[in-house]
This record gives C-alpha cells, sequence and structure tokens, in this order.
C-alpha cells in the first residue's frame, strides 16, 4: 500500500457503472474515496440512493463543483452520459484534474464520426489530449495520460477479441462479423419497457443491428491496428440476465492454412503481459459467469471446418472490465501502480 | 371439425417435446390422445409424470408395442433419442404406420452425412421414405409422405431466415454465418452440470462452435434450395431462458445494390401462403417473448451499413415451432386439415 | 359450440391483463372478439401494441364509447386501473351491459373499507349489485349476475387455499398468516425501477408488508365463510419471475387432532365439482411451473410437527386464474357454458 | 496486515461454499490460501474445476490426508456433505488442527436432535467441543473455539430476524412461522431435476414444509435464547434466482402495545456492535439484490394492524454470510483480527 492514498472522486456515482465504480475505490489498496457526486440525486443520502453502501458510506450525494473537486481529489471518474460528461470532464480538466471520463465523448480520434453518431461536440479541441483507455492495447500512452477514454462493454469484449487476429495478419479485414450479446444492466438504471422484467426475461432480441453506435469504435481500433480501415457487421443483443458480455466474432482467414492453434498463440503473445486477459485452450468456450463480478477478460478461438471461418469469443462482466474496473485499471497504470491493484478478485461464482 | 378424429399416440411422450405434444394433441380439434408411451416411465401414472396434466390426463404410460400402437392410432408422434428413434420408427413403418418423427435420424438426404454426425444409422434403406418437415419449404411432398422428419429449432429458425435470400439469390452463398441463441429447455429433460440453474442462469456461453451437428442440416436445405452447395459457420449459445430461439444470420450481399427491402419482400413472397410466419417491417427486430407459446415465426431483415452485409433475423419458440408445433403442422398438411388447425393461438406474453 | 357465439369487448386491453384475456377470448369455443379498446393506446394497431397478435388480429384500438360497445357487444371486459374502472363500468352498466371487470371497484361489500384503501368511490351505489367473480365459492349467485368483480392474484390463491379449511372449522381464526409470492407481471405494464431488470432479477423482497390492500379483500372473503371476522397478517413478496403466484398460509388448528389429511380432505370436498381446481396428495408440495399458462390452481395441504400448525399452499398463473382466466370462467358461468370452456388447456410446461 | 499470515486449506473446495470460501479466502489481508482438499476431484487442476481461477490459481486440487494438513496449515475449512465431514473433522481435531466446519455435524447440542434429522453421528463425543458459529450470538465462545459448526443459510437467516425479539421478551414463543425464500445455489453443485433450469426458472414452490431438518436447528438457537423450548414452523421455498436468501418471520407479539420501533430498536441495541448487520427503518423492506456478493445482513420489522403480528424480515447471500464469509468471520474472531477483515466488500449491485 502506498503510503499517501490517491484521492478518488466519482461523478455520477449513483446510475451502475458509478456504483460498481464505488465498490472498486473502497476495496482499492491504494485509493481513498473523499467524495461522490450526482446530478440527481444530489443531497441525498448516499446509501438511499445505493442501499448496499448502508452501514458502510456516510454522507450525502454532492452537488458538481469543478473547485472543490480539483481541491479535494487526485483523480475524478466521470459516468454521466455523453454530451453531460464532455462539459463536466471540460471544466476538470481546464484546472489541471486528471480524468477517467466513461463516456463516449473523447473516444473518437475522428470528430466527425463522433458527431455522425452521438450529435455536435461541445469541445472537440480535447479529443487529440484524450487516450483511449484500453488498456491491453494502449498501455504505453496511457501511463502519462491526463484524459482518458474508457471503452465500454461491446468495444472492449468485441476489440479484445479480434485484436491479435487483425495484428498478427491471420484474417481478412472485410466481412468481420461481431454478435454481441449483452446483459441488461449494460442499458443502465433508467426504466424503460424495453427493460421491464416481464418484457426482458424469458427472451432474446437484437436491436440496431448494424446501426449501433458501437460499431464504428470497434472499426476504429481495429483499423489502427491494421493500418487500413476494417469494416464490421455489428449487431447488439439483450439477454435476460443482468450482468455479463459475451462477443462472438467471425472471419474470414487471410490464408487457409491459419489455424485455431495459430489464432490462440497470436492472442497468448498479445497479451502476455495482461493480467485481465486468460486465453482457453482450443474446443474450451468463454461463459460469461466465470468472468461475472472480476475485471477478467477469457477469449477463446475456433475455426470452423465447414466455411473455414475463424471464430473468436470473448466474455467479461460489462460493468467491470466493459466499464468501472477498466478505469480502475487505467488509473494503475497512469499512476504507476500493479496493473490488477484492487482488480485481482476472481469472479463471484455461482 | 372432422366427424371422426385422428388417433393420435406419442412415443417418448414424457421429456419436454413430448410434454409440448400432449399439450398440442389436448388441443387440437381433429386429433384425438389415445397413449402414451415412455420408455423410463412406463407403468407410472402420466400425470405423476408430467404434473402439468394432474386433473386433466387419466392413465399410466405404456411400454412401447408396435402391433399395439397401429392397432389403437391412426398416427404415432416420436420424440425418442437418435438412434432409438430409427428403431422404433422402423418398427412402425413396417407395420404402415404413419409417423411423424422428432429426431435426427431421417432428416438427412446423405447417410455419410449422417452418420459422421450421428453414428451408424441402423435403417438407412428409410432415409428415401422420409420428407423433411419444414411445411413452409416441402408442404406439396408432406400431402403424401407417410414417413416425417421433423426438424429442430435450430435448423427451423436458421433456414426460414436464410432460405428467402438464398431462392432469390440476393446473398453469396459463401461466408454465411448463422449465431443462434437457445433457450435451455432445447437440451432436453436430462439434467447436467451444464443446465443445472446456478452455472446457467445470468450467464451464456457458446457451445460446440462450429461443430454442432445441426451446421450440416442447415447447409442440406439451402444447398437443395441453391441447387450448389452452401456452406455456413453455425455457433449456437445457450442463453439463461427457458424457452425461445433466434438465429442471427449475416451473409455477404449478391451485387451492393441489394436492399433489407428486397429481402423483406422475398420473404413476404416465398411465405405468402404460410401462415406460421409473419414477416416484420425493416427496422423492427423480433422478440422471441413475441411468439413464446405459438407455432409463429417472427422474421426481420436488415442490411449493414459498415460491411454491407445483410442481417436476417428469426425468432421461433424452440419448442413448438422448433419441434411439437412443427410436427402437428405437418399432421394438418398430411390429413388435409388447415395447416394452421391447434396451431393459432398467439404467444402467452408476456 | 353454440352456433350463435357471444361477441365480446375488451376495455382496457393494451395491459399484461388485457393481452391475456385477448389470447383467451381468441380460442374460446363460444366468444368472438369484436373490438379491443384502450385508452392511451387508442388508433394504434392492435398488433403494434401487442405485436404477439402480428398476423392473427388486423385493426386499431378504438376510444372507448358506451354506446358502440352496448351495440356491438353482448359483454364487455373491464380491464382498466381502479377509479377508471368503475367510470366506465357505470357507463356501461347504466346502458345494460353485462360487465366483468378485472379492477378493485366492485370487491368490496363494505364501502369504508374500499375507500380505506382505494380512496372516494364514485358509484357506491353499484356495489351491491356486484358478484365476487371467484367462481369456486360463488357459483351460483354468479349464474345471473350482470356486474361480476373478478379477483385478482393474491386473494384467488390465498382465499382457495383457505376456504376448506374455514369453513370446515379447521383452524383458529386468529394468527393467520399469508405469506404470498408473486411474478413481476402481476404489477402491470408500466415501467418503475422495482421492476426494471437489474433491480428484480436474481433478487427478492417484500413490500407492503401488513399493509396491502389485498389484505382485507382476503378477509373479507374469509370472515364471510366463517360467518365472524377473520383477520390475517398478509404480506406480499416480488419474485425473479414474471409469471405464477405461490400462497403460503398457516393457521393455528382448532383442535389438536387436525391433521393434514383432513386438511386434504375438506379441500376436495369443496372442490368436487370444481374443475379447475386439483388438490395434490399430502406430501406433495405445488409449483406455480406446473399452472403456469393455464386457469389451474394446485392446492396442497401439510401439518408442521413443530408448531403444529396448519400449512395450506396455493399455486396459481397470476395472469389466468389470478386475472383473465378468471373472468373468462365467470362468463362461462353466467352463459350457462362449461365451466371450463376456453380454458382446459394444461400448463405450457415448461 | 499481520506480519505472519495464516495458512488455510479448504477442505471440500470445490463446491459452491468451497468455491466462495477461496475467493475469500484469496482477498484477505491475513489468510493466506495453503491447499485446496477435494474428494471426486483430486488430481484435476483448480482452474479446470473451478474455471474463475484461471489465471489466478496454480495446482492441483489435493487429496484429504490429515497428516500433511496439520503440517501446511493453521487452520482448515471444511466444506463437505454432513457424515462425511463428522469423519474429517474428527481426523483434523486429532491431531489438534483448528476446525471451521460449514457441515451440520457439530450444530446440535443435543445428540438425538442430530440424530433424528441427520442419521447417526460417528463422533458425537464432539459435540460439546464444537461453539456455533453465528457469531453476532456467539462471540465470547468463539474466540477461543478449536472446532465451530458454521450455521448454514436458513439458520443464519431466521435466528438472526427472531433473536431480538425473543432476547427482549417482545413477542410470543409459539406459533411463530418461518417462511424462507433461497436461491438454487442453496442447493450445492449436485445436479437434480429439481434444479435443472427449465423446471426452477419462472417458477417457485415450497419443499419439505415443516419436515425441513433446519428447523429445529432454529429452534435450538432461539430455545437457547429464550431459556424455554420454542418452536417455529418453518418452510424453505426455492426461487428462480441463483443466490439470495430471505426469511420472512411472523410472530404475536407478548403484548399489544408492542410496536415496530420497539422491535428495531431491540434489534438495533442486540447488534450494536455487529459490523456485518443493518437494521432499516421502519416501513423499508430487505432486498436481497442489496446484499449479493457480501456479508451483510439486512433487517427489518413491520407490525401488522390487521392481525397484531411482527414481521421480521432478513436478507442475506445465502453462499456467504449464509455459509462461507461467515466462516471467515468465525476465523477473524477466533484468531484477534478485525471481525470484517476481508469481508467489508459492499454487495455487487446490480
Amino acid at each position: 500500500m502506498t503510503s499517501k492514498p490517491i484521492r478518488a472522486i466519482v461523478v455520477g456515482g449513483t446510475g451502475y457503472t458509478g456504483a460498481e465504480l464505488l465498490r472498486l475505490v473502497l476495496g482499492h489498496p491504494s485509493l481513498q474515496l473523499v467524495s461522490v457526486v450526482g446530478n440527481t440525486t444530489a443531497g441525498r443520502n448516499i446509501a438511499d440512493v445505493l442501499p448496499s453502501l448502508r452501514g458502510i458510506v456516510e454522507g450525502s450525494v454532492q452537488p458538481f463543483d469543478p473547485e472543490t473537486i480539483v481541491e479535494k481529489a487526485d483523480v475524478a471518474f466521470c459516468a454521466l452520459p455523453h454530451a453531460a460528461s464532455a462539459e463536466a470532464v471540460n471544466a476538470l480538466r481546464r484546472r489541471g484534474q486528471k480524468v477517467f471520463d466513461l463516456s463516449a465523448d473523447f473516444r473518437f480520434d475522428d470528430l466527425s464520426v463522433y458527431e455522425t453518431w452521438y450529435g455536435k461536440h461541445t469541445v472537440p479541441e480535447r479529443l487529440s489530449e484524450a487516450v483511449y483507455g484500453l488498456v491491453e492495447l494502449h498501455r504505453e500512452e496511457l501511463r502519462t495520460a491526463d484524459l482518458v477514454a474508457v471503452p465500454g462493454c461491446y468495444p472492449t469484449a468485441s476489440t479484445l477479441a479480434l485484436a491479435p487476429l487483425v495484428e498478427s495478419g491471420l484474417i481478412r479485414l472485410d466481412g468481420i462479423v461481431v454478435d454481441a450479446k449483452s446483459g441488461v444492466s449494460g442499458a443502465g438504471r433508467g426504466v424503460s419497457s424495453s427493460t421491464h422484467f416481464p418484457e426482458t426475461a424469458e427472451g432474446v432480441r437484437a436491436y440496431k443491428a448494424g446501426v449501433h453506435r458501437h460499431g464504428p469504435e470497434i472499426e476504429q481500433e481495429l483499423s489502427q491496428l491494421a493500418g487500413v480501415p476494417v469494416t464490421i457487421a455489428f449487431v447488439p443483443h439483450l439477454l435476460p440476465m443482468t450482468r455479463g458480455l459475451l462477443a462472438t466474432c467471425y472471419a474470414q482467414v487471410a490464408d487457409s492454412k491459419v489455424t485455431a492453434a495459430a489464432c490462440t498463440a497470436a492472442a497468448r503473445a498479445l497479451y502476455a503481459g495482461s493480467p485481465s486477459v486468460y486465453v482457453l485452450d482450443e474446443g474450451q468456450h468463454p461463459d460469461t459467469l466465470w468472468v461475472r463480478g472480476s475485471n477478467r477478460v477469457h477469449l477463446a478461438y475456433a475455426r470452423d471446418p465447414h466455411s473455414g471461418m475463424v471464430i473468436a469469443m470473448s466474455a467479461i462482466d460489462n460493468l467491470i472490465k466493459g466499464a468501472s474496473g477498466q478505469a480502475i485499471q487505467c488509473v494503475n497504470v497512469r499512476f504507476g501502480l500493479d496493473e490488477g491493484a484492487g482488480l485481482q478478485a476472481p469472479a463471484q461464482w455461482p
């Protein structure tokens, strides 16, 4: 444990990713929770908004005040909706605060792509400042980043599954399919008929097939790795479970001699120094239950004997490795801590 | 209603598809349940094995005796495991009984494909006699079939989604991906750790990626439609729900001008006379909840703007349109009844 | 089948009980659906509001117009919220329409009890006209009733479990406990954080312990049977499942010689002519899965050897025997049809 | 952190409570996992049996050898089935090992009660040596205990809810009802049709109503507190969720002036020094989701205005506070550590 803890504030701390950030900060050996900031919940007792913290966290949710945050904290996590986040991040960055942002606002290199999918960006000048917080692919840049754009669940699972194949030239870069299956917590704490229990339990459906805004984000990362544009067909699905995300990815092989073993070896090589990633043996399949409640990624590769395509599978906990755990992992790298500090717990299975 | 009911026996009536057959036969205007035959449960009260029939069905499960079956019934449904089914079907067919078999034993035209995936076939000479019981594609042949091989949930959903695209030449026949998501009832009534509640609820996983034996069955049907071999990458997934099956299929367009509208129109044309199929408008997505408890199929088509691929989606209830309802539908066609007789109930929603 | 069908209208047809009413009316041999009436959904296609009816029901949701209803229908089902229902029912009754109301508005004999729990009643003069629609206990009165107050899920399950014990004098009338467990569909189609999937799945909680308004309704029915006031401690619980309701009831025996066998016999005697009720043998326990999708009630009785208390258990499908199926059952009785007409389907298991 | 860690071995480490023990020991500041012992899994890689430990724990499951255990470990956790546990515990105790046993074998003071419910006890002479491991009620005895009988989920939740009422004389000691609702993980890792997903999801049922063997265990603890025999009617229920246990308890008040406030105050007084227990305000209801994944207990009290009965509600995570977390809590007390060491994580919500 460091003698002097790193003081942390969670802005937007009362949604699902906020709650998970609080839990992880509370259990972290070097982080100290100094405040919880919320928009609609300001003034309420934290434990009334998040009853899992009854008897654990005292005090009330604070309104957003950048001056106070900068004074009290060494690091701010931002778990606000996009657009709102851009404003808050800007206010904090102008005062020199290190910010780990979980929104989409600073994930894109190309402003026009952002604006196609999310609308007008209010602080485009900060895009270039941000580092994409997928530690396994951007570890070196993150060591000095003061604005980190932490990716969400779909891009994390999909990119980690496909990156070794793209980087090693094992697959063709057209006709890639990402079929992703998410638990309902990915939709957030806001209620709607599409997440109402009786209309969600016992059913499955795709949504925004081909037009979900995480598609271009996955394309950005893979294209950067490939050095040329990569396009994917991305279809997210909502599953009747709270947590967990499985991405099943399909790609044509670059060469008919590519094997599942070669894919597995490429992944093991790429992630050799990555404590959160585990690559399964051929014939095994990742199960989201085996990573639920942890910051871990389970990957596996197969080659389909019929079509010859490669199948890459990736399982994460959407709220941890797909959000809050990943933000902590970025903080660990930025502050020179052990990358897995506070993130070593295995899944809470079953 | 026919003045003289069609007498039906269900062989293997105490598993999930058997139970669903009993429910459908009981509610059918022209079928009369005369007996329930079971292997391991013979001699027990039907309502002790299937408590949903308490107060509804009297009598005990009967042992398998082909002479008795032929005497008492006009039609036999067989819901036995493969191999066991072949034996039973053969014994019934030798006595002239009309059989609707829900196993895999008579679904393949090519013996070698069957034996690659299921092992030695004991009555290969009957393969040519069987008609594949996917009514929407084999209606005419089924009118005179005495041995019907009723397809299961994965081939039904996948084939119905892709058939219009293949038949109309809208897609390329290589690089097709079928990513299928199934409820746990598809695995049957036998217990195992992979269907144990705590290891199934709240999780999702692929299984037998690329090597599931329903892949070649889908290929057979699509190849027959195409007139040339079609290969697919087929990956089934187990979802934390009891019923429902969603197939999400991806294919390269044959021509860059192919639109989602063209796919939708092709499906509406192909299924114009099919009361069980409904094709949604573009932008809509099938949800298994909307067909749960019914014999219906909901289809939808999209075109992905990134990769240009077509996305075909198909939702069914795996135990009804993917098994028992489909068998009833075949009986209806075979006996000249209304195709939807006893199958018109909408989903039990929610 | 009657040569001349009974024409039915469903007012409030687009919530969960409305949807289930539509499904049951569509499958009923003597009822004919003539119209669906909705408040907030008027003008929309029925199948857009209830996609399970795509390809099955044409036409749009109608606004509420009592004149039209009386002209077009022989019977009106009302599935509106309380208070709104009283108004609609009154408008229909003034025009002589037979009404089967699923709200609480006409369930109480005692106006003051109603107003304590639901607020001001706008048409108290009609309370005396209504018959409580629990067929098993009010069959004779229902044969001539023109206004039927169909009870909901908690009172149905609890009252049917306890009635034989109260009626036969087997239990003491104080210290009765009803611990009831309901699926989430009982809370209706309106969204809220308490029915948001991630905050409902994988958890259980009591709500309104001791102060839920179905408590006094159960007390009314049992008191009427007993001839003296009965009080109960009633605690409802929300379970992570869509459908199903289990009531576990506890009572002190009136006499130390009372046995589970005596309770079972009392129930079998009381429900001898009731096709929807099945009383299990001692040692068996009702499971909501075995009645899910049916209009059936499974009851069982045990005597606890420690405390000497009787345990009465009751399982129903909350949307069918606890709402819409029960309304149909009342119609059957009122119109002299077979009591089980359109309600004979066994559970959709699993 | 202690300079010299306490070396721990988990016997029966590959079931659900074993897995949870491993997770908690791995995250504990003063415990060091030295070995995992298993019966049927000996020789297999730990991470093949428990894939959540892939990349985290190396080595294979060890066969049970008491000599080795005593040499390598300061403390042994036993998570074996009853009877098997008695043998193993005896072998370890004879060699002086401190044992924290999660089976029922040493929970009863009265041999005859044990043998009525569990069969012949092979080492009855050790019953008197064991201390019942419910820290909140036995903290002082546990400080010197070398054999701790850790209670399971039902007795923990029920006893903690009722103890303050019994101890303060607020309730009558006859006619107490405990209606308990458990997640399926409480049934263990062994498969059976009663825990097969399709026959468990979407349903609820009581089991062993009045004759479950945890009833007498609750009675033992409450009787000890009361100083006179207490009898309860105990009915466990299986709910469609993996983790979580809610006990809803009902009791007649000792005096008509008893209020919910008095009950709440009694609980707050009794548990004032207990870091795992939180007593909610009147009008609130415990939800198992708010404690899922934690060692915490949420309690609440209400008084029913109809019957006058007190309602005591208690929510825990059955695998943590109802099993493995409780064992760790006992170790903390026995070794003079902070009672909450390694157990402070809030629930993983949602």
